[in-house]
């Protein structure tokens, strides 16, 4: 079929970037405030404001998910050298639920902390976990010399998100806990990166 | 007239990528959640979150849409030495409906899979069809030596839209299946590119 | 004071083809359809679809004029060796007025073409077209060898928009065709760049 | 634990530039135009463009943090050669407020001028200085050689914005004021960038 299409690295990442900066950036406009009656009192302000906590929870929880992934994306495009059709494509995947993150932080929003809001945000975890390990599973493919993320790390990624996500339909608060505390937990010196090529 | 206008192609290209990448990441603005009285039950928030399912359709088509275009953009460019006025012009037309994208996508959502709303979606997937053929000619016309795109791929490309926005004004289910359809054949690895320059 | 600042150009650039890549997408979201009853009719739609037609020549207007003012900004840009103190303010004066613009563009979609509504869209072109003016001089006050834009071409840039937006207040629809007419005008391509540094 | 984990400076900047660049342009949206009657007469039109001026301020005023906070950003990172994960962690914790501040910024849109939105607009430009701080004392710490600002800067950084928003609290117009002034003392040639490393 003629020359092969070869993407260059830096464009394939300027558009990944700018798509990770935008989505991250864009977390803000989902806030909602109460309808407050005009000229509110002073009360009312300050319950308005403090009143909206489980959005604070969920703005940092998808903040620092947003964050992680795009660390975990650059640590894995380091080794590679060439973009394969396979790496195109589950990037894209990525990169579609990463852009949707937004909508189901909008439904937590406007439903409050309920077991159904926090359940849909988890699923869209896991798409998220499972576009991940699909890239990186592509990326792998791509070169047999790119050093293999341990599987066990995959099995943890593909593990943690469903059984907090179950949790999360049971007890909704301690699951939007739990998300939250995964993106810490990822953000840890130790795990940083594991999740890509770190060699045993 | 003096030293002639010369574009750089890192920062054309940059600016560019910054459009798709908004462009791409905008369309979860325009989801539409229906209104729900005040502590909706557990099942009305899941009829809500399954009710809004052409949304999700239009999501994909719109964000497969513009990624193919980000990728046939990219590789049109990579062959480019000199940005000569025509590129630029045709190639700010292109952005102008990319960038629009997202409100036909907010039609969708707000009028549902109507006719009306899917034919409107059409139209601008067609202009985008015809502005991209206008930047691939540009851009052959201002290198003779850059390999030209055969015509049965332009032909093509300015056909299967508008027949698909024809089937979408009679038949608007099966309309948005074959956008999304079209925008998953460009993907399969024979096609990605082909419209650019893949020398036959 | 010790070592003087110095920027480096690259992600002085960068910074600024963002927020020029933003602003000119954003402009999308500023599109309103008229509120219709649910299950609006055929007719209905169509009609809703149509009697935007003035919110689709201001997207195209708002749209132009950012594309131009990228294409000067990204031309009086080449030229500069050192961003001085006086370059980064004015740049922050121009980024400012550019990213404001969707307001203005809102507020026609909201009140339509009123002559308020149209003069107040012309008063931000114009604050636009002075801190271009105020960057061009900067930049040519920062390096002596960098050829000025003709006198002539400033004089032309800071009368014709406070001329449209005085024909704006009294004849509206004249004032959008106006603006519209002067973003097509600088895209010419004799224009084009002009008001940068292309000697005579 | 096998080969340390070392991030690219350059997609982090970039990185770091789309987030400032998006959150300085989200800014706009944040304006809220009062609710109109269907074809509200000319003097009601003045009325609402200029009656929304505390939202012209509250925006020049988030507008400029964001501008001065990316320049800071930019001169400490002009130092860096090494990306820690100190420094990876300081800096999403910055992006973090930076995101957030449409957010307060709308907060001001919606209540006016009232003491406890503009304390709560005050609260989170403290939050930005400490993280710029924490940000600062990563990277001092991440290399011996990098010259520290003096001890000074930082102490009044960490003062000034306090001061200024428990003076909001009583006096919410003079706050701020002082914000905004605030904004404009930084962008002077003597201090842009103070914050960094300039010796002494």
């Amino acid at each position: 079929m003629g020359t092969p299409f070869t993407l260059s690295k830096g464009r394939f990442e300027a558009f990944s970037d700018g798509v990770f900066a935008i989505a991250i950036t864009l977390l803000v406009l989902e806030f909602h405030l109460p309808a407050l009656g005009s000229a509110p009192s002073h009360a009312d302000q300050v319950h308005a404001l403090a009143g909206i906590w489980p959005q604070y929870i969920v703005y940092v929880a998808s903040f620092l998910t947003i964050g992680i992934m795009w660390l975990n994306h650059h640590a894995q495009f380091r080794y590679i050298e060439k973009i394969t059709h396979g790496i195109v494509i589950a990037n894209l995947i990525l990169l579609l639920f990463i852009s949707f993150l937004p909508f189901p932080t909008e439904v937590l929003a406007k439903f409050g902390l309920t077991n159904i809001a926090v359940t849909y945000y988890g699923l869209v975890l896991c798409a998220i976990a499972v576009a991940y390990n699909l890239l990186h599973w592509q990326i792998v493919a791509s070169d047999r010399s790119i050093p293999q993320s341990p599987l066990a790390w995959s099995v943890v990624g593909l593990t943690v998100y469903p059984v907090a996500t179950l949790v999360a339909y049971f007890f909704p608060f301690i699951g939007i806990a739990l998300f939250a505390l995964l993106a810490i937990f990822y953000m840890l010196p130790s795990n940083v990166a594991s999740a890509a090529f770190r060699p045993e």
